[in-house]
């Protein structure tokens, strides 16, 4: 116990110990200006050495703010302004956006971390797999529950048969999107820029991926309802989303998730043995409850938080940059959630469960 | 909040102050025995004067070894045996035999309280209404969730509006019942004794009628998938089990079941302005959780277990049979169960969603 509780929260990931990723961060909305930029300032691996904007005065302005080097515009990114400053690009904007931003750094020869849905279509997800496989640069899709400690201690238990047999899994992802950013005519509410919908998308891939790296098992038929009655809502099928997933060996998944609702996360294994739960799950002040018959085990953070995932995740990716390990979850990894999420929305469509392979 | 708290466990149900029902507890398995005898010797307003089991000597010596006035065998209960000693039947068998001993104590003119699920089918649930609206008879069905104080306070909050409006629904029940009861020829396996299938009908009933009572809203369509993986469970569908059931007012809803897996119980509503919890929920140990915002209140009861909660069940069925005032959960509420419960499992059949209304 003494030595699991020593090792909890080493990043038995690492391969690399010194060398500096220098990064472009591309689309500066509240996510990367509040959390990814303090998150690298405290990293030994990597520094952010420009920020990407609309406009030239807007990414001057909050580099200056943030004692970044370079501030440039997308139209310059796209021309190749300041690449000599930057060996990686991380893409923050809006889902739609995603392929340009990705497309452009292959062919200036720049590793790729991609925020999470990984773009609005699968078509588009994957041209950007294409892409970035033709010119041979790294690609990352921003799945931080996979650098997160407890998480990652979770995993190990299941391989390790702590659970016996996985027999369900519960994920739920809710928050009230329009108390937190308060426009109703921002880009998720948007499907041409958001993709298949809202709720599914943004916050239903968190129980989706962590469920299939946890278990090391992908969905192979869904089935799901959603709907919307918000009027905010009215262009985007899934306000609020109900899903049935059934993973490989006969595991029994279902997720909930609403973008119009009291902010809460969840994700539960239950096996044949025992059960591991994340609760709170995605925020970054993940709790782990470890259960075998009576006995309950509680494992939390004091420090861990959303800019410390957001650490764990631009270093892991650095590494994989500055080193020769493989990449987790790279982009046929992300595809497959792209693939999982329209199969949810075409059984919310037609009424039909959806084979996925 | 002080008087809300005083006022917690009060019996707000209660119209009767004094007057004993006399109960003949019908099926003398651990539950009768450990939790219903124990519980009604508790109770001022109930009392058990007879006891009815496979065969005269067996019910004679239970009666015995717990200071309860006759004994008597399942022939001699319908040959009108004792119907002098009762005024009131508890139906404790399994499923398939629930119907035979409602019928008898329809014609011996006895109010019956009869165990969840109704019947092994649905039209034998059916049988049993008509067998007690004939004969004018009281019929309850044993729902103790709904008599729970903490069920009760929690759905006075949600009518008084506390989540806002209900987005979503999160249950799930599971337990080993191979090491609960060490046998692979028990009746819950055998679909011919406990009808559509075991997990469902034994432990998924609990999230689906806990969700009624708390929301007043009841299915108008579900989807569900299940398997049996260990050899004990090839005679029934539902070792595990995971459905979707869409509530009226679009109310996402979904449940799991396991009969094979670690113990946990849980039940989670999720509305537009806060959420309830109970973890756990359905063995007697509820725990009831708050949110609203970043609030959370957590209230526990130290005293309450699964003898408490059934002299909850017992007294309220006494007060409605030594008063005038309605049963909640009469014959007719556990009809719709079972119609869920059926609709469930034909839907895993034929992998195709089922209309309930």
């Amino acid at each position: 116990m003494q030595q699991w509780l020593d090792e909890y929260e080493e990043r038995d990931w690492q391969t690399v110990d010194d060398g500096t990723v220098r990064y472009a961060l591309i689309g500066l909305g509240w996510w990367t200006k509040d959390v990814a930029i303090p998150a690298i300032e405290r990293s030994d691996l990597g520094e952010v050495s420009v920020l990407v904007s609309s406009s030239t005065e807007k990414a001057e302005r909050i580099a200056d703010e943030n004692g970044v080097e370079r501030g440039i515009s997308y139209d310059e990114y796209h021309e190749g302004a300041a690449s000599d400053a930057y060996d990686a690009v991380y893409i923050g904007t809006p889902n739609a956006y995603h392929l340009e931003y990705a497309e452009t750094a292959a062919d200036l020869g720049k590793a790729v971390l991609c925020e999470k849905p990984m773009e609005a279509t699968v078509e588009r997800a994957e041209a950007m797999v294409e892409a970035c496989e033709d010119a041979d640069v790294p690609l990352m899709i921003a799945y931080r529950m996979q650098t997160e400690p407890a998480v990652r201690r979770a995993r190990e238990l299941i391989e390790e048969g702590f659970i016996g047999e996985p027999a369900t899994v519960q994920g739920h992802n809710s928050q009230r999107l329009l108390e937190m950013i308060p426009d109703e005519d921002q880009w998720r509410l948007d499907p041409d820029v958001s993709g298949y919908g809202t709720s599914v998308m943004d916050l239903g891939i968190y129980s989706i991926n962590t469920a299939r790296y946890l278990l090391g098992r992908d969905p192979v038929a869904v089935e799901s309802r959603m709907s919307s009655l918000h009027d905010a809502f009215e262009d985007v099928p899934d306000e609020r989303s109900s899903s049935l997933l059934q993973l490989e060996g006969d595991v029994r998944m279902v997720t909930t998730t609403s973008q119009n609702a009291q902010t809460d996360t969840q994700l539960k294994l239950t096996g044949t043995e025992g059960q591991i739960e994340l609760d709170p799950a995605f925020h970054g002040d993940v709790a782990l409850r470890l259960t075998k018959g009576d006995l309950v085990v509680d494992v939390d953070h004091r420090e861990f938080d959303a800019e410390r995932e957001v650490l764990e995740l631009f270093d892991y990716f650095s590494d994989r940059v500055l080193g020769d390990a493989e990449i987790g979850p790279d982009g046929r990894h992300g595809l497959e959630d792209m693939r999982i999420i329209r199969a949810i929305h075409e059984s919310a469509e037609t009424g039909e469960p959806v084979e996925l392979r």
